[in-house]
């Protein structure tokens, strides 16, 4: 019989809360206390991932995503890779747009409780989730993080907001600047903006933040809005732009005033959807490794086990990729 | 009660096939057949799309989406209006990526039946898909014509490659050329080439027709087959490229070579998807109407009787959508 999470909290002699907390890394735990828990897992042979799937008769093999909306490139590519991945272990997807209307992520929440399905990934609005939700079902936050008792995979958005504006720096940049694109929900993304600020003021660098709307990013429009801010503002010479769909129309909008990229801005993007290597210049973006971030989120609902779940928060690695749109000084 | 397309039939006294027949305008019909069954359908208050839904209770209320990869941009604009309306009648979409392998294909359209789904849309290879059919789950085709006795929906294809080859002679130019894009199996879109060559021969014009494989139309990689084709051809002055993918990095590949467009190289794609305003020269393309296409889709299963489903073959009209990758001539 395997091991639980509650078999390791009463070997370890500690709560079940604690050996959550140390297998997230998160919280201030002592090296005594961490060492019991590591202790107890080796002893009992512990497996969260491989735990039995004791709900696997009662539910159907669909998982439900739940996305703003597949019409944005971010989103068609994740759910293609979710789509594979599933495929690959037998479950298939239902597929929820949200357009981060409350209602409609309601009825999609408690339409797919309803079905049974296995489980959900979510990458929408998420306050208030809990609400909607049982104990018995997987939910996985996808690039934004509910509570603590939820899962979450998300890259490591932090990171890439401060590579993205180290590159710049070290292409010569000396005036920056980057759009915060509100989603009208918190997202986990608003972390490469506070890395950027960061990262700016460590190196004493002037900058400048502008607000696109959520309007902006339901609609996928940022041309008219960069036509504007390049009008105005005069000097600025890197723009890191935390979404490529976003970044590309900031370049588009670059090559209709006659400024030239990147010999007069430069600029950066995040994501690296397929479309960056699609125009011209290619634009230079910090990579996230969705194919991997799909495959935890899956991973994670078909392991589930209610007695033994541990709501991991895995933040995966990113990486800077640069082609055209940046140039280095070498 | 509701009048069947059999009572049709009898009091016109003809065949299921010929009413079929005559309501879908298709195959050589007297016009005196033709009138005994519209008076058949006047006297009987025949409307195929409002009869009763007789499998109502039978099924879920999901429809399947089959599509070649939902990563790609047009088929991700198309599932997101799929999905909205879908929702808005109260379905619900399951999502298949075939990338058109036959088992994958196979492999869903079993599950998608044992899941007892209210019907398949399918854009994917469809050779020999009435093995894997049963005679009362509504199919409907989208793009791809599979056989008269499947609904089907596409644009009018050939009308799109006539106003494509037609402007861009309206703009000037004097040789053409087109990427014919091959997906592997018959697709309605082949039809977009037939016009290109008609239109060119009906004008005495010289044409060049490149093959894209089957491997860049999954892949979305385009670039490379461009450049080959601008270093080796000189002299061509328009391309139709039949799909805004590719014509989006075929005109980044002209830029790569210093080729101006639409100074050098006039440019008109197909399909109208969002990315064509995100580009800087923004693209002159056909429009598909993908969102009127969808809700047809959608109702073909909604509405379906098994006792008097007419598999309509729709083709709605296209437009030619003009912006900046060609200069009409004054």
């Amino acid at each position: 019989m395997k091991a639980t999470l509650k078999d390791v909290a009463a070997e370890a002699g500690v709560t079940v809360t604690t050996v959550s907390r140390v297998l997230n890394n998160r919280g201030p735990i002592s090296e005594k206390t961490r060492r019991k828990v590591y202790d107890a897992i080796n002893k009992l042979d512990y497996r969260p991932n491989e735990a039995a799937r004791s709900l696997g008769k009662k539910r159907t093999n669909v998982i439900g995503v739940i996305v703003p909306s597949i019409a944005n490139p971010f989103f068609s590519e994740l759910v293609n890779h979710l789509e594979a991945y599933a495929f690959s272990k037998g479950y298939h997807i239902e597929l929820c747009n949200s357009y981060h209307e409350e209602y409609k992520e309601k009825e999609y929440l408690s339409l797919l409780q309803e079905n049974r399905v296995a489980g959900i990934i979510i990458s929408s609005r998420t306050e208030d989730i809990g609400k909607y939700l049982t104990d018995r079902l997987p939910v996985v936050s996808f690039e934004r993080i509910i509570n603590e008792t939820t899962a979450a995979v998300t890259c490591d958005n932090y990171e890439g907001g401060k590579l993205a504006t180290e590159h710049l720096l070290h292409c010569g940049c000396k005036h920056l600047a980057a759009f915060q694109i509100k989603s009208g929900v918190p997202m986990s993304a608003d972390k490469r903006i506070d890395a950027f600020r960061d990262t700016c003021k460590a190196n004493g660098i002037e900058f400048k933040i502008f607000q696109a709307t959520e309007s902006q990013f339901q609609s996928m429009r940022f041309q008219d809005f960069s036509m504007e801010i390049l009008k105005k503002q005069k000097g600025i010479d890197g723009f890191f732009i935390p979404g490529d769909v976003a970044a590309i129309q900031f370049i588009t909008a670059c090559q209709k005033c006659g400024i030239r990229v990147p010999d007069e801005i430069q600029v950066v993007g995040f994501d690296d959807i397929s479309m960056a290597t699609w125009v011209h210049p290619q634009l230079t973006t910090i990579h996230q490794p969705i194919e991997q971030m799909s495959k935890i989120a899956v991973n994670t609902i078909i392991d589930f086990d209610p007695n033994s779940f541990i709501p991991l928060q895995s933040v995966l690695p990113v990486s800077l990729i640069e082609r055209e749109s940046t140039r280095s000084l070498t």
